[in-house]
């Protein structure tokens, strides 16, 4: 018999195809699920003997449970989980990989066309009560967009992009496996090359040491002057104050992040105060679409079918 | 000999091509054009004996001159020039309709999306230096989109909408003709019981007795709570002081308007201060796209050799 703890957010249709796959096992259900990176503390006598964990406990909890079998996370990102320590040798560890894509790409093209058409600025200037016209404006017709990180999130943008007329650039370690959406496919090592070309540089970069500090102030000033710079992976793929000096001088059309170095960004940093900058705290991904929310839930009872099947699991990280 | 008015804002290579094909006739160009909309005047000599006017002449200008044969404007809407007393009996009217589809679709796509992911409140809390979330957010994957007005404006929308995932339907007085873009065709009649199917209500309709005041409180009340209403044809459509009291008693996800019944909105209005209501200053069209620009000179000069050949004009109004 398996110990299940559940902390998934779940509808009561949700919770009831839950308890039926998980019948005949002990049950432990969060107190309270409240989202994505968001849960009520279990107590120790909870987590105690559990087997299977789906959804995000918190990494220092996880570590003391010897008895965890498999861990099933509801985010795409699992840094905190395959850090030495935390979960025992021969633990099974699964993200919600692919639920995602959607959402996050749509964020982000929303923040793109509206930095394309100056609506950060209207909203300023609506606030202001002032109706003045500020001119020309970009399209991703023919625009040419270069993602970084071409997994479910990058993927799913620069499908979005080509629906609506871009030709669409991508970066990858092995640039000989083709994926869904993106036109053309380089090597990485090709990265600093293609900046010129990009109307768009869009970022959906794990954190890693080659990711870290990727766009420096050389890199930012490869890109075109009317070029947008894009980030919704992690927040130290861009160096923030090299990215407010290039901003100030004008040197890029504009700026998206949903992510940031430090987050939340400190009160008082520069950037708050760019003008040609969306700044969203890091909303992108997380239960905030109905169609994640529902595949995030489908992601995780299919796993735990296969689980208690014997069967093996779907997006396995280790 | 024809005498053309040139008033159309070209580039060298344009205005190149323009003087090949005029060719052997007088020609005035204007002084410095800037755009659709603003020009600056020419004098009374100038406009004199004038048989053929390209571009958007003031239209009381215009209703002195007993020689005009053809006028071409630079804009989609005509209202201006078909008003009675303005061209003589027998002079042709052309317009730029066409050119301006990809330009305000994308504009108003941006100003969709943008509700749909709370960018215009994320934008005041960027202001405030507060890094909050708002929440649930919506999508256009699998919504449906009703379109009124579908011509070159409403159908480049439809077909926007349609790539990012949406069921489009459109309104017309015909809706046996089928409209690129439009998945499900509805005759102007059914269009209230319409309106409770629809996640967005977009308008691009242009000023007829029959399109003042359409969206009234009842209208605006018929649509779901959870709806955005776009208005980019004319301003008389919506009922601003309705729909700030729909606004702000939450009844709607949020507005995006490009155009308002009076232009400017005065000073003080309290349309200003709505939250989830994106205002830019009627700037989803004119020449502020690159392909915008290069489309209004196209389809003048074509219409020019047409003229100059005795062929039939292209987007005759009259």
């Amino acid at each position: 018999m398996e110990k299940i703890l559940n902390l998934l957010p779940m509808t009561p249709e949700q919770l009831a195809a839950f308890h039926e796959k998980a019948k005949g096992n002990e049950i432990v259900l969060a107190p309270r699920p409240v989202g994505a990176g968001r849960v009520e503390p279990l107590t120790q006598e909870q987590y105690a003997g559990a087997t299977v964990i789906l959804g995000n406990a918190p990494a220092r909890d996880v570590a003391g449970i010897a008895t965890l079998k498999w861990l099933h996370a509801w985010s795409a990102g699992t840094d905190h989980y395959t850090a030495p320590g935390i979960l025992r040798a021969g633990c099974m560890l699964t993200s919600s990989t692919g639920a995602y894509g959607q959402g996050v790409a749509e964020h982000m093209l929303a923040v793109l066309l509206s930095l394309f058409k100056h609506l950060p600025e209207y909203r300023d200037l609506q606030r202001a009560q002032r109706w003045d016209d500020l001119g020309p404006v970009r399209s991703l017709q023919g625009a040419a967009v270069l993602v970084a990180g071409v997994g479910d999130l990058g993927s799913s943008f620069a499908r979005l992009c080509g629906a609506l007329g871009a030709h669409t650039l991508g970066v990858r370690r092995d640039a000989g496996t083709p994926v869904d959406g993106i036109d053309e496919m380089f090597a990485m090592e090709t990265f600093d090359s293609l900046l010129p070309r990009a109307d768009v540089v869009a970022l959906f970069l794990p954190h890693t040491q080659e990711t870290a500090g990727l766009m420096d102030e050389r890199r930012l000033l490869l890109m075109r002057e009317d070029a947008v710079l894009l980030n919704a992976g992690r927040g130290t793929a861009v160096d923030l104050d090299a990215l407010v000096r290039v901003l100030q001088t004008g040197r890029l059309w504009g700026a998206g992040l949903d992510v940031t170095e430090q987050e939340p960004l400190p009160a008082g940093h520069p950037l708050w105060r760019q003008e040609r900058l969306v700044l969203t705290p890091h909303v992108a991904g997380g239960n905030r679409l109905p169609s994640t929310q529902k595949r995030v839930i489908e992601i995780a009872l299919e796993n735990l079918r296969r689980y208690l099947a014997g069967e093996a699991l779907q997006n396995r990280v280790r």
